[in-house]
Parts: C-alpha cells; structure tokens; sequence
C-alpha cells in the first residue's frame, strides 16, 4: 500500500503528485499542514527526519526526495512509462531533474521573499526563533531566519531571477526540437512545470511568451494535461481551502 | 566510443572517472585544463553549454551532468552494479545522489574561499571581469564575483560548515546500518566520497572522527578500493602536475 504525505501545491508536493496521478496509481494521502507546523511533529521527523514533503511510504518504509520518489514510481509502476527507454534520452531526462532541483533553490528565494515573509515577519522573535529551533535542515532554517529579519536584498532577488532564466533558456532550446522535454512526456517535463507554475503564482516578469515562447507554449501543453488539472483542483481532500496552499510558500 | 572530458580531481570529475574506472571502462580522456579557461572555450561550449567539467561523449553525443553520467554508465554498462537492484534501495541511493548535489553547493563556499580566492584576487579588475563574462552559468558567475570582491563572510563559512555537517551527520546513520550506504557500494558511495576527500583537502575540522566516526572508516574504506587508488594517483596523464588538480578549487 503507497501512502503520501504532501501539503497539496507546493513544488515538491506537485512533482509527485503528478507522477502517481500520470500512473492512476491509488494511494492513501496524508495532508500535512506546514500552517500549523506538521512537518515538525516528532511523529512526521519519524518518517523523514528532514521535516520535508512530500515521503511516500511503500509498505511501512519510507521513501523521500521528490526526485527518488518520482522515479521510485517508475521503477514499481512502469506504465505509462515516463522515463525515456533509450539511455542517452534517459541521461537528458535526469539532467534536467538535477537542474530542476537546483533551480529551485533560486526559486525558493522569490517564493520566500513573496509569500512567506510576510507571514514570518508578523510573528513574536520568540515565535520566529522556535519556528528556527524546529527546522532539521539548516539550509531552510537559514532561509527563515533570512526573511524572519528583512529578506533577501533586491540584489539577490535579482540573482536569482538570473539563475531561473538561464534553466528557462536552456528549456527554451531544448524545447526548440520538439513539444516535450526529452522527446516523449517524461519526469523532466513534471520536474520543471512544479516550478514554472510557480513563477506564474509569483507573477515573474522573467516567465514570458515575449522571452520564452516556447517554454510558455510548453506550459500551457502540461496546463492542458487531465492530470495536471486534476491535481491542480483547489478545494479537494489533497488541497484543502484552509491550507492557501499555493501561497503556503514552503516550497 | 566514450570519450571523457574532465579536469582529473575536481569533483564531479572525481565522480565520473571513478565510476568508469569501477566499470572497467575504456574512454578517450580529454583533460580540460581550467586554469587556461579551456572550459570556456567555444570548442568545449560547443559540448557542453554551461561551460562545466565533466562531459562525457557516446558516439558523438554529449552527456552532460555527472549524476546523469553516472547512472547513464550503469545503464549501459551493467556489470559490475552500481545501483541496487531493490527499488527501495535504489531511492534511497538517489536520494543521496541529490544530497551530494546540494551538499556541494555548501562545500562548493568553502573550496572557493580557501582555494580559488587568493587566485582570483590577484587578477586586474579588468581580468576578473573577463572570467566572470566568460562563465555561462549566473550561480557559478556570482560565486567568482564572491570571491574576487571580497569573499564568503566567516558568517556564510559557518553556516556552509553547518549545511555539510548535517549531511555528515546523516550519513552517520545510514552507515551505522552497513559498510556502504545503500546496503552493497554504489553510486551514492561514489558521489558523497568526491566531497568527502575534498572535505579532508580543506582539512575541514567538521569531518573529524570523534564526530562521524563510521563516515571517517567509511572514507577509509573508500580509500582502499583500487578504482579509488587509481583515479587519485597525482601526475598521472588524467590529473597532470600543472594542474594542481585538486587545488584548482573549481569544482
């Protein structure tokens, strides 16, 4: 039995979501809440000693990383196939999964700056402090405490708006040969939506048919995708009113 | 016909060559010498567009990425295995293949401020603005900007320190389960020990035995295989004495 436990639309979240919904694979889901902390509770740290979503959980054992993940369904689950059966296309695919991953890390600093900084500015330095102590992994505690105490600078903003362009120029020629990323529809193309859906949520002047058309053109294929719409539906038992997931900014 | 272009000890390189050497593999070696910026040039931009070592090259086509290198190896070259062939196992050793991506970002802040800065300080304001032009890549171009202004903060030093010493720490766990990381060697024993070894060549005071005791046998244990032996020995054609191999910081 695959259990998941996610938080909805956030960009992890969305990647394996994705997957199992492309497979019509059933799985019991766990929401977990990041509003009211979830991810911190010594029962989740059980699971992934990270703090993070989403993990799957096969059979009891745990799995985490939304890229392991992802290509943990393909490895049990081989139809509809979503990696390329060539080993050179394959080889693509996996270079465009580590440079989503890495991109992320740009892209997590417009959606921390955007979206959660507000959040965490309001609360008490006490309540910013515990919210820090609660955090496993350094690299993300030290983004809270970067927009707990002003935010990143315009400068760095700016930086990382440079980096998500140049994947998104590098999206753009691979694009050029054909409608996917890697020939046919595979976990590049899921990887890489996760996180230009969110340069849309964020309104990034860089995510433009002016500049991108074909990234642009691209993304409205994925929007058109009955699994893409289906896990992007607000107000289901997997995206819950409450949760503002996508502007829950936590990934 | 496989053809590797690489830097030697750099370490993605570091990463790639082992594994080749694991597989018994025959490849053309092209070293690209960083301190001439041959990765720059157009011939080398041609291969690989983000002007970033290593490459490896099938029959004429390029692969780019050392993860997707390394499991595009093991797919074409089975035996012997570097991945488990349990599919649990093999997530959990892509989950440490992109622990090892991001844990290299952190590590990537120490070598360029002990390494590479007392170099690129010393070139002309006019210098330092051609290397930077050069770099394709805006994360790689604002790390050189990092450290020809100035450098990492003692502040960012510490906290790269903290980012790498919890991957140690999680490491830690894994091997107090086995000798390897995921159950037999594998990939993610090839990718976590190319940023170990630089942690020694940093003589990074977290990678201490008393703290990580199973992660410092797990080096050793490291160091004794033959392949490792083998792609390590200085002066070879592949990691020639001008290089200063594993001091060029680059990678």
């Amino acid at each position: 039995m695959l259990e998941l436990y996610h938080s909805g639309l956030t960009t992890c979240s969305k990647q394996v979501r994705l997957t199992l919904r492309e497979k019509n694979l059933d799985y019991v889901s766990h929401f977990v809440d990041l509003r009211t902390y979830e991810h911190y509770s010594a029962e989740y740290l059980k699971i992934n000693p990270n703090g993070l979503v989403p993990s799957l959980v096969d059979d009891g054992r745990a799995i985490i990383n939304s890229l392991a993940i992802m290509e943990y369904l393909d490895d049990i689950c081989p139809e509809p196939p979503l990696r390329p059966a060539d080993p050179k296309k394959r080889a693509d695919m996996r270079r465009w999964l580590s440079t989503s991953d890495t991109t992320h890390m740009s892209v997590m600093t417009l959606t921390y700056n955007a979206f959660l900084k507000p959040e965490v500015e309001a609360l008490s330095d006490g309540d910013k402090e515990t919210v820090m102590a609660a955090n496993p992994v350094p690299e993300r505690r030290e983004r809270i405490r970067r927009i707990a105490y002003g935010g990143y600078s315009e400068d760095e903003e700016s930086r990382a708006m440079d980096m998500t362009a140049y994947t998104l120029g590098q999206m753009e020629d691979a694009l050029s040969h054909g409608e996917w990323m890697v020939g046919d529809y595979s976990l590049a193309d899921i990887s890489l939506f996760a996180l230009t859906h969110r340069l849309g949520e964020l309104d990034a002047e860089i995510f433009d048919a002016s500049r991108f058309p074909g990234v642009v053109a691209w993304h409205k294929r994925m929007l058109a995708r009955p699994a893409v719409a289906h896990i992007m539906q607000p107000g289901t038992a997997e995206t819950p009113a409450n949760s503002a997931l996508s502007l829950s900014g936590l990934g």
